[in-house]
């Protein structure tokens, strides 16, 4: 392979395609000339690609085999945590079947800890957490579920709490007595460190403590994770984080549509055992409509992204309870390929989402970003499937069949609304 | 002040300049010509250099007031350390009058651990300190003198030993509760990790375990440490190691004269409780001569160097002693001032290096790189004192006051020899 082909499949780019589109995809990013390439060349190039993708050395501890799902505390209550929320949480995991449908770790997110102890061991907070996180820990786990914890690779956590910075180990062997499952890492007060460096700390110190953990990385794609963290992390947060809103923007939080816009080019990067992380769910925390809800969530879902719900479970209206259960939109995200969605093609204010599914069908979005409402139609060429062929529909939110369509499929898609189909020959 | 004066004053520039000669240095650097800046300005940017040299802000454990005294078992040892080594070092150094003469620290460097217990603890190594590091520490505290130790900022040592990466805190705990006074920190497999952010950890880490220790930077000088280890270290290294010859030039070491080349111009970032490393002493390794070996030594000294020796103490000839215990070059290095010599002048073989003192007068090395005797002289003007004065002159190693000389001092000066005078106007 030439200098050439090596520079056009260097990894190093965070935008590398599947399925068709790579050719003229990079046409348009080279500075040199195409015909440089010989296209064979740019066969044996793009099918490097594919490989590689496939080839990624995931995190080795055997968890989130398909994305995780769960809840955590944060973009509901944020520092106002105690054992009291974390066991009625669990407990409404179970008695709203949000377990049923799949969820397992209940994970409290920042400000359980208050200290550390004259020999550095972690302090969780004795008011909030009176009868300690190892008693919580196994609440959680007698309910069936898994229990998630939450620290920083800083100094100290986002909200000013004791980070792990070189208590790494130490941290590590407290969570494993604890009984701890799955612990977000966050990235505030690292001072310029390196984050590979650091999250890979805890990725060995998890490891030889020796109990296994989702380990999710969560410093906001500052570093392109997606790069470096396939054998660091389970999942890998990509952007800063997500706000309860259709797409306002503040420094450090956006909208879920500005988000969605930023996982486009990352699909090849995620795979059973790890993901890219478009952020929580923020169904049902009351900032959108309930169809601005179920667009975010089927996104998510095409996305094959975690899905760690974010609201009060203990007080859920119907349709948030259905949005986040709906069973036939999470085996989507759970789908065992395990294949990121892509964005397809996007006009004006239309928008069709794809996610190859292991039994060779496609789960579509028709996202409609405009403000009354649109036909939006998807046609089998662009999906890959010959044009003539008589292809079944299902409605993913209607949970009905539509029937079988050729050439083409449109649907009428209201104002930020979605239809999501699954498509197969 | 004006964003010029500002510019020129940017510490971020390794080769601030105190006495004279600053104006015409930063002339020689400047793009843009000197005319844009009023003297005035400049006289008030000289000050601000000055100041800012004197205000930086030191590691606040209050030890290495004046540069560090002691013994490593490295530069002759390497990876072949064990109890009863270092157990005849801390006897050697009492009986041959070293400790008498102001050595201190008694330092095992690499190869003393061996791993890490399940709890993460490091493990000494049991066949080669059978009784463990707290009683070697004791050991050498009963001898009056203090203990150091070695790990590194890395995954692992640099000689593939466990390092303290993720386990800081635990280390340092465990440091204090042996009783070390002094730790060297390598660099060696830290990944690409930043060097401040890392040493920063440890730094805090000891302050945290509550015994104060001397932290001894060892990155190499990679990072510049100079302009940011000044409250992170009590020294850093400034370059790759030392090793026992006149200029010799590998990839990771060089001779003694090399590594002098690079301390020119880090001046004026030394001071109590934080010193620029140039490395330990190899006098009496065998490498060079004893002509050599004083040049070696003198040149430390003007360099407010740490002090360490990295000798078999137990086999020393009295020329060597004679050497490493010179009360009065060593009083020199060990002068409260806290002042690291500069280059003054330097001219083919010849040059002169001249340390302000205490007490007004200043340390002056007359060093002749050259291959054959050659006579250098020092103005009194070169100094900073005006040409008519009487000046009294002390040969610093004859140890014999010279007498009074008028507008200038000449000596004699071997091949690869040194003349060191003190001179006190």
């Amino acid at each position: 392979m030439n200098v050439h082909h090596y520079i056009a499949c260097d990894l190093r780019s965070n935008d590398p395609r599947w399925l068709r589109g790579a050719s003229s995809y990079w046409k348009s990013r080279m500075k040199k000339p195409l015909h440089q390439f010989a296209s064979v060349g740019w066969m044996v190039c793009v099918g490097m690609l594919l490989a590689t993708s496939s080839r990624v050395v995931a995190l080795d501890n055997g968890l989130a085999l398909t994305p995780p799902m769960g809840w955590n505390s944060w973009n509901k209550f944020g520092c106002n945590v105690s054992e009291d929320l974390i066991k009625s949480a669990a407990d409404a995991m179970v008695s709203t079947g949000m377990k049923d449908a799949g969820y397992r770790y209940v994970i409290i997110d920042d400000c359980w800890q208050v200290s550390r102890d004259s020999a550095g061991n972690i302090v969780a907070d004795p008011k909030r957490f009176p009868s300690g996180i190892k008693a919580l820990a196994d609440y959680v786990h007698a309910k069936g579920l898994k229990f998630g914890i939450y620290s920083c690779a800083g100094t100290n956590t986002c909200a000013g709490r004791p980070g792990s910075r070189g208590h790494e180990s130490q941290d590590a062997i407290q969570y494993a007595a604890w009984g701890v499952d799955y612990l977000k890492y966050d990235w505030c007060n690292h001072g310029n460190e390196s984050a590979r460096v650091a999250y890979g700390t805890m990725r060995d110190a998890l490891k030889q403590a020796g109990r296994p953990m989702v380990f999710s990385i969560c410093e906001w794609g500052t570093s392109k994770p997606w790069l470096w963290a396939g054998n660091v992390g389970n999942l890998w947060r990509t952007t800063g984080d997500i706000h309860d809103c259709w797409d306002c923007k503040e420094q450090y939080w956006t909208g879920w549509t500005r988000i969605l816009d930023q996982q486009n080019g990352l699909e090849s990067f995620a795979g059973p055992g790890h993901w890219n992380d478009p952020d929580m769910l923020e169904v049902g925390n009351g900032g959108m409509s309930t169809t601005e809800y179920k667009s975010h969530f089927t996104l998510w879902c095409i996305l094959a992204a975690p899905l760690i719900a974010g609201n009060d479970l203990r007080n859920m209206p119907l349709e948030i309870k259905d949005i986040l259960t709906n069973r036939e939109l999470i085996a989507i995200d759970q789908d065992t390929l395990g294949k990121q969605g892509r964005r397809l093609r996007k006009n004006e204010h239309q928008e069709i989402w794809v996610k190859p599914l292991k039994d060779g069908s496609r789960a579509v979005a028709l996202l409609n970003r405009g403000t009354s409402e649109e036909k939006i139609t998807v046609a089998w060429e662009e999906l890959g499937y010959p044009d003539g062929l008589s292809i079944s529909v299902r409605d993913l939110w209607a949970k009905n069949n539509l029937g079988k369509f050729i050439g083409r499929f449109s649907a009428s898609v209201p104002s930020h609304g979605v239809v999501a189909v699954k498509v197969s020959p």
